[in-house]
């Protein structure tokens, strides 16, 4: 059996050093950085990685993207999957700034505290790369969604996105920014999730401690102050008032178990496409 | 024993990842792949190969040469060979492009059908990076060469540099485009190789097929349409009419065999430069 | 045990395969050259060092320092240290250049000679990266030290900025120029080490001979001519007339030895940083 190999690669400047540790990590034998990559200049690369092995020993080589900017590494996954020939293919993750394994991970704190069909959600920036990922998965798990974002269009705009790939979703934009406006948005919810930047608080404490139905609250930013008053960075499933809380680093407990993961299975079959939706069924699997 | 390291050295802006991956299998147990290698900046490279391990080890520090520039790489390895300090050195393989492999598969595979010694050849689009070392080394191995090019003074300048590489070099320049010409070129010719770009037809199907002298007919060329007309890509061997038949990647089998053992050879010794003709006795001894 | 990892940061546009080829030798598993490395975008190299690994695996994890530009390095390496979260960090080696590594290796050279303490030395070109680390070197080992640059101004900020780290140094900037300057400048010396620019012969042959007092000398420019005139680049402990003699090759078997012993300790704990005092410690260490 040959060695695994990952091509790692970064649209960024440099590789990321963060996404190669833990390639190391999860076993990967061998591991071939590459940055700068762009939506045209990877074909070669994919063309490096399946014409230089035998269709026996294509599973042991697959290719990560990451790097900073999620719609650059949504285009170079595109061009990847456009350059494989039929069979002759790898499998592939894509996590670009820990996108997809931080919103899979938040989803499922979620999950771990509430059956999450049927429930309704505010989701607090839910535009961004992470913030889609999130309404995306709640979507899917039969969660009804209000979207919100600062920008009302642009709320509008994540919603028609998700509709397309998830039929049926019940989906609602709003942009709450006063505390009233804040206080009427979580009316009706049980899961709060923010996903915003590093450093912004979205949530006032008096307005989400107030609110009776809430049952779980996950913020995603590590930086104070956190994007959810009230809650710090290394909650864990701590439950606060009646509601269960998850900072950004108790969320990465799981996020890092799974990017772990994710990268030994991409090593099982040559053709696996590791996104959010399917790393949301390889977290369920870990449990 | 130190472990051995295999420093890829690449003119282009990211290291080949096919050259990668071949070196991995190869058995190289650390790779350090060098991208926007220039003649100026390869002096330090290999200062850094050469100044770091007793002369006992030196043979387990080797360096490939690669990229999409056969003209950019073999000035970098002239450079490598100029940085050597006596006995201080290592042992390199020059690789660009897969040329060398690629043009001693094809050769070889020639040399499988017929005895070369005596025959004539015809290599079509003689004058790039890849016709031009299967002109080398069928001259070598005894063969009368046509080299054919569309631009007639570049089929001369090819002569002329084979000649300088190969006393008593037997060759003869043309530039045939017409199916008359190209017919006229073909006779008393055994052996005809195609070198030219992805998708252009260099010989029609009409012209080789109705030659009864010719016993060979190798395409290099990957992507249909082929440059010699009836061929397939995957022939390996295959005898169409009274003529043996080998596709691109009918010839890659070889070219990756060789490719692979060119660079275990690479690590038995601190003194071997593995250029066409070193390729080509190691592919002999290969069988 | 997870695998050690080196992270190698390189100011300089391509990583020094000098550094990469010892690494490996020095027993780093896993090996992450980084070139262009700033002050600037150094900081998320370091946060993918440190958060990627529980507290008990963070040793196993480590950066190295290099490139040929010695200030730059230095500035990298205080954006390292300003990244580190309190406990959350991994150790650090500078050694740009191999400055680090030589400056104790020359000193190292000198102690094996004589007792330093007490003694006298002049360093020439000695503004430069690996010359200040001398000097610094020297005055903390208790050697009076006559500091000699072509520039006065220079001198005598090199000086300064010796005294700042050392407290009590006795430091004396010079200029020595002229047979007759340079041999007042080595009366009472007993040791004197030329750290200048490759091909440059900083002291004549006739006036550091006759020098009755003088017990050790040690030069470490490798490409002739020498920086001081009648040593050989190999000298290693070679006795020349009354004095020891060490040129720059003879300095360089202590100098890897040390490098590689350097790589290997920083895998024995999470917060190291070797810089010329701590290289020097390990190098009496090893003995």
């Amino acid at each position: 059996m040959k060695p695994t190999i990952l091509i790692q690669l970064d649209t960024d400047d440099q590789p990321s050093v963060f996404d190669s540790v833990v390639a190391i990590d999860a076993g990967a034998q061998h591991l071939f950085p590459c940055a700068a990559i762009t939506a045209e200049n990877v074909t070669a690369r994919v063309h490096g990685a399946i014409f230089t092995r035998g269709p026996k020993d294509l599973a042991q080589t697959a290719i990560f993207i990451g790097g900073s900017d999620v719609a650059r590494a949504e285009a170079v996954l595109k061009s990847v999957r456009q350059a494989f020939f039929g069979p002759l293919r790898v499998s592939v993750m894509l996590d670009p700034n820990g996108a997809n394994t931080t919103a899979v991970a938040a989803v499922r704190a979620a999950a771990a505290i509430m059956p999450l069909a049927g429930s309704r959600a505010l989701v607090l920036a839910a535009t961004g790369p992470v913030g889609s990922r999130v309404v995306r998965l709640l979507a899917r798990a039969g969660v009804a969604v209000k979207v919100a974002s600062r920008n009302r269009p642009r709320a509008q705009a994540a919603c028609d996105a998700v509709r397309v790939l998830v039929s049926g979703a019940a989906l609602e934009p709003c942009n709450p920014t006063t505390p009233a406006e804040l206080q009427a948005a979580l009316d009706g919810v049980q899961i709060v999730v923010a996903a915003g930047a590093a450093g912004v608080t979205l949530l006032p404490a008096e307005v989400w401690t107030r609110n009776q139905g809430l049952r779980a609250a996950i913020d995603l930013n590590a930086v104070p102050p956190l994007g959810i008053e009230g809650i710090e960075a290394q909650d864990r499933g701590l439950t606060r008032g009646q509601c269960v809380c998850y900072g950004a680093l108790g969320v990465g407990a799981a996020k890092m178990k799974l990017h772990r993961a994710a990268i030994s299975r991409l090593f099982t079959r040559n053709d696996l496409v590791l996104d959010a939706e399917e790393l949301y069924a390889l977290a369920e699997e870990l449990g």
